[in-house]
């Protein structure tokens, strides 16, 4: 598995982004509606991760600081981003995602706001590669 | 956050476009049938972007021109074109995005033509890399 | 507009491919389960594409010979290929998409088996650039 | 068909990976939810591939094996993959796909835990060009 070890890139961008407001609660957490961002670090130490979320009107929010430790996987929910300051609803945003270490992003976004499950998921932009 | 200003591509592609007829109003309007490019610009400066629409049978639309400003997102509705002339309904189109600072392209549509909504998203491809 | 003049690629590969029985016939066509390779030609001459679908356990299909007008696109329904043969429904396949001159491939699937529609779009895997 | 000869890469990463828990048993076995990985093999020899999964809180599992043969298309469902080990229901993954020969990979998944169909499909992260 010595190839895998050169997967990814240590700066990503999510151009599209949106937290719909969800006013019907489901019984099921995994139903909510979400939007995560899916890190992959196949590398052998951990990957310390910043994202900068970027407005429409307003100056960019962040950074947001997660570690993806060696060799795992972290699906990170935007609805559960809190420090410095939650993710706003019903607001257009994009994201940054950058890293010390190379990893691999998806974005994946779950829409529950009608009694059929949305999903969107997409590869996202890679800036430079390992 | 240095190399976030490296992110992205002065020209972007999107061959798959489509406006649903919307014979069903909506009383949310953010659910209202929709198609956007969600454009990113990390860069200290004002990106300066024309759209060219391409059809199947007519010579292309455009240029359309709008701004993102510097450390902002814009989430661009085909819908909400006009000038030169509105993007027609249920017809099948294509898009080149060109930008004079290097931006991130994300395709997004969602379909509420039924009851349920359909969402897809894509990163648009780039042409060049910054 | 010079610079989308570069766009494209000559090889493209959508490795994903399924049509789905359409046992419930729609009233409105534009409904109806499809699948499609979206292509743009963005150059000022026209792009003689070839098709060769591949599947599990038989020889490839094809060539399927397809031609995009310069500065035009096609969304080319995989439902309505029919020299050298039909694509078969209820079956996995591939598609290598090759052009005489750089294009741009997206793919898309429409799929109305249940009520609800659902939407899968993504570019397709660029294997060379122009 | 010699240019397709070159299209793909012996590396890919997805990194969004779920298995929904299907609780509502379908009549038709392809409306199941499940998620594939779907590999296209164009050049003229067999490719083995090996599929590494990465989790949140354990080490990877795997090697799966798999053979995808000389032109040839294969859509392996993760739902499928028993040895060394299931993959585990209703818990985030990523996977990494190594082969001996280029090849190119797809993603989707369709959930089918509503009534209503969801399906998401996205190119994988290629790390290297074949």
């Amino acid at each position: 598995m010595t190839s895998s070890h050169s997967v990814g890139s240590r700066c990503w961008a999510i151009a599209e982004g949106y937290l719909p407001l969800d006013d019907v609660p489901k019984d099921d957490p995994r139903l909510m509606s979400h939007e995560a961002a899916c890190l992959l670090n196949t590398q052998e130490r951990d990957a310390h991760v910043t994202l900068t979320i970027y407005f429409k009107d307003r100056e960019p929010a962040g950074p947001y600081r997660a570690v993806v430790p060696a060799r795992r996987t972290l699906h990170l929910r935007f609805n559960d981003l809190s420090d410095p300051e939650p993710v706003p609803r019903d607001t257009d945003y994009a994201t940054v995602i950058e890293s010390d270490v190379p990893i691999v992003v998806q974005h994946t976004r779950l829409d529950s706001r009608q009694s059929a499950l949305a999903l969107l998921s997409t590869v996202a932009y890679a800036g430079e590669r390992a």
